[in-house]
């Protein structure tokens, strides 16, 4: 299907729901742009649970975002149960007007729901020449080092700092040992999972991708890996009044009420202290470049350069959309 | 030796090697402070090595340090090759300050050296009811993903919070398998080191300290770890305006110039979003530390936890001071 066909589809299938024009073609790009970059992940596999979660008014399709001026430099979204991508266009957004307008900008958001990936949201500031964090929590998937039960989500970390370039260094990485999307679409098309990185409900280790969906993903480097989860939980849960210890529902089985996800956005400009911050990035990237590599590596990658050029790769062709996908479409469209 | 012994002695070694009371005092503390928590790769092991360099004038033992307001909430420091205990000190002062004054606190230092543990850093805006991440990079240690050759620092992450007990939140992990003061005490003593934490010089698995210094230290979890050691080199060298792309110098092997370590302290309130923010980290370590249990696991512990413990026992105690740097203390207060 052609991207732009699809993307028209998508805003349908929203605007049905009850959003906004501008609502739907936020959410419409977030998802579109998740299946070009390839993270199948967080992209049309969620469209139904979306559309579920709406029906359910666990998703509020018409919300009243509210916004707090904290300071010129900090503010604070109540997002009153939006779809995550809307909450998070205005939080990124208004972390990009605090920093230029300060040098230095921190959203908090609450109330919020999974918004996709934080690298979408991170390319943004970048292409305002900032440097950017963004933290969001999640439902439990990862056990705290010690424990037999999940309480963490896999809990992204994500960095973003332009290079000089075209291509945005985006470090985007869960604190699990592989991403919990990529087991969902495992468990979806009935494949197996590497070893070593889930146990199932009894604790046992296994690379059946249903069963690790309802055990636990192990964490990255034990007691460090969870360390990293609990800091964002912290970051995204506890300090910005959302859920956090485990509460944040799951999106797909649990309907007992709205997610509750928290974000954080930090930015800074990123000539505060050198005004040649982009050459020396683009030093920083050439010298690391040019080490010699492993025996068959081609080139040394920076985080995000995958990511960049799959997308423009996938943007000269026509979005393949699995049977299943196809079916959740047409039965939205309906 | 009792610790106010050994804090005198450290005072009377610094003031020798012309710092001026106060700066000795800071340095004694966070050295003390190293020995107390445990990280020994980061105590007395090194005194040695700063005092060579203030020798050699590497370190400057009287700097002209600029602090430079850049914002309310920003401070920028040229720390004149102080040693970095003196720089990070300022650093963190300020940053604790500027986020008192308006919620949020960023300091970035430049011209510094190795600082310790910063986590001890972090300890002191903890104290002050704030958050805060700490940035610093370090000498070549960690090949980036896919390169043969070391260039990024161990590089840590630091994250602080308070808890609402006496006991603060301090993640300080380095991206690192294990830490590089680990292995150097390995190597003083003659100790092996753990299979899979480093290669030898020719790119092989070696569980040989010294061999380990001279190769190459593995990163956890492979790109996702050089990713984030990668971050840690541009949030603390590339932005800050000291050195990186491996070329700050190892304090103990390289003496052709100030090793220009750079730092990045970022601070905020607490309860910027929600007033009762005690309350809720406490109810979310409570959550967490009353999950099931791995066999064998007493208590779920949060990170910091295990190094106040040793603080304590430790403060009831003599400290031990290893034949070696018996010998250092008394060839550097001749």
């Amino acid at each position: 299907m052609k991207v732009t066909k699809l993307k028209s589809l998508l805003i349908q299938i929203f605007k049905k729901k009850g959003l906004n024009s501008s609502d739907a073609l936020i959410s419409a790009n977030a998802i579109i742009n998740a299946e070009m970059v390839g993270a199948y992940g967080h992209g049309l596999s969620r469209l139904k649970m979306y559309c579920d979660r709406i029906n359910k008014n666990l998703i509020n399709a018409k919300p009243k975002i509210k916004i707090k001026k904290i300071s010129p430099s900090i503010s604070f979204i109540d997002a009153n149960n939006s779809i995550g991508f809307v909450a998070a266009d205005i939080g990124i957004k208004k972390a990009i007007e605090n920093a230029k307008n300060t040098g230095i900008g921190l959203v908090a958001v609450k109330n919020s729901g999974h918004y996709g990936l934080s690298g979408y949201y991170a390319e943004q500031a970048v292409k305002k020449n900032l440097i950017t964090m963004i933290y969001t929590n999640a439902p439990p998937a990862i056990a705290p080092h010690g424990a037999i039960k999940s309480l963490f989500g896999t809990n992204p970390i994500c960095f973003g700092t332009p290079t000089g370039s075209k291509v945005p260094f985006i470090l985007d990485t869960s604190i699990s040992m592989i991403n919990r999307g990529k087991i969902r679409v495992a468990a979806r098309n009935n494949q197996k999972i590497p070893e070593g990185v889930a146990l199932d409900k009894f604790g046992k280790p296994t690379t059946d991708a249903k069963k690790a969906l309802s055990g636990v993903q192990l964490p990255m480097a034990g007691f460090r890996g969870s360390g990293l989860a609990w800091m964002v939980d912290i970051l995204s849960g506890v300090f910005t009044g959302a859920n956090h210890a485990g509460k944040v529902k799951d999106p797909f089985d649990n309907f007992t009420g709205p997610q509750n996800v928290g974000h954080l956005f930090v930015t800074f400009k990123s000539n505060l202290f050198q005004k040649n911050y982009n050459k020396r990035i683009k030093e920083n990237i050439r010298i690391t470049k040019r080490l010699p590599k492993i025996k068959g590596v081609k080139e040394i990658m920076y985080p995000g350069q995958n990511k960049f050029r799959r997308f423009r790769e996938n943007s000269k062709k026509k979005i393949n959309i699995p049977k299943i996908i196809k079916k959740d479409l047409e039965l939205l469209l309906k």
